[in-house]
């Protein structure tokens, strides 16, 4: 596929298609749900749910493939992975997602960068960002301890649902022993540092 | 008080008194408790104890400051704080306690670094930070949930010890909906990352 403007790529349902045929078993349903949320919370919020549906439909694009094809894909796009990227690599689909977005379907760098950080979150986040990392974590086959609470915190405050999905998340690798990336501590400082940032 | 070298330092009755007279309350008593926990982790994971004691009665030195003296002592000694410790000054105690304990007691670098970081921890502790940061959560009079299975730890693993205080640490700033320091997410990391590093 040549690369669009994104303009064309909304209203392009063969574009969607084509996406969504790189998808298979549960990653097909659960970007479906995630295009969903990310519609309904867009419309909730104040953002253009043609975008954030386009971004939700490309954010795990590349979360099949091997850690091999994922440093393929950083060489090819001049995507430097960071320690932790490095050693918990699955990081990484969040960032190839983007490149290929950009380079196969012409998203744009708003769009991209949504979907680069919807593992991780990061500091000073836009709608757009809160948006796909929040339907990523509520869309409707999500079933885990805390997503019926987030879900219910998403319906008023993007923000306090956010930080709430950071602390549960971070609860989690906690328990687990697991690393923690940078950009998430960070993402959930800057929310609890600017409230203001709920008005958003 | 004059600088003078830390050999020198180390037999000073002198120069102890001194420091002690600088505390009062519960942080006179935390101190000695503080510097008894350091010697006993020193002699039991192979450092010098009057090294470890020494550090160990300097780590709060300024803690009883208020935010205009911390700032003013950052710019006396050109510590630049990073945002989180502008907000949350009271964690400037460690960098500016170390710059009161090279000035004025003759602490060498690795004995105010890690004085710096006992209450952050940082990426690639030495064996002293991990004795210092340790000895501060674990000495005798704490008396909070977990503190017990902290010592139970730090009988044997500093790492694994210290790794359980850098979680229950997380665990409680997340559950209060606090700012967490980069460096302490670093230091937990490297633990982690670095298993060896149990047999420093």
């Amino acid at each position: 596929m040549t690369t669009k403007s994104i303009g064309t790529m909304m209203a392009d349902e063969q574009a969607r298609e084509s996406i969504l045929s790189r998808l298979s078993g549960y990653r097909y349903t659960h970007t479906l749900g995630c295009e969903r949320a990310a519609r309904q919370l867009a419309f909730r919020f104040g953002y253009d749910p043609e975008r954030a549906g386009f971004a939700a439909l490309l954010h795990d694009i590349t979360k099949r493939l091997s850690k091999e094809e994922q440093l393929y894909l950083c060489e090819k796009y001049d995507i430097i992975p960071c320690d932790i990227e490095l050693k918990e690599w699955k990081m990484l689909h969040g960032r190839t997602a983007a490149a290929i977005a950009a380079a196969e379907y012409g998203a744009d760098a708003e769009i991209c960068e949504a979907i680069a950080c919807h593992t991780t979150g990061r500091a000073n986040m836009t709608l757009l960002d809160k948006i796909i990392y929040l339907a990523d974590y509520i869309e409707d086959t999500r079933d885990f301890e805390g997503v019926e609470r987030a879900r219910e915190l998403a319906r008023d405050d993007i923000d306090q649902a956010l930080l709430y999905c950071f602390n549960s998340s971070l609860t989690d690798l906690i328990a687990r022993n697991k690393l923690i990336h940078a950009d998430t501590v960070a993402a959930r400082n800057w929310i609890i540092d600017h409230p203001a940032a709920a008005a958003n």
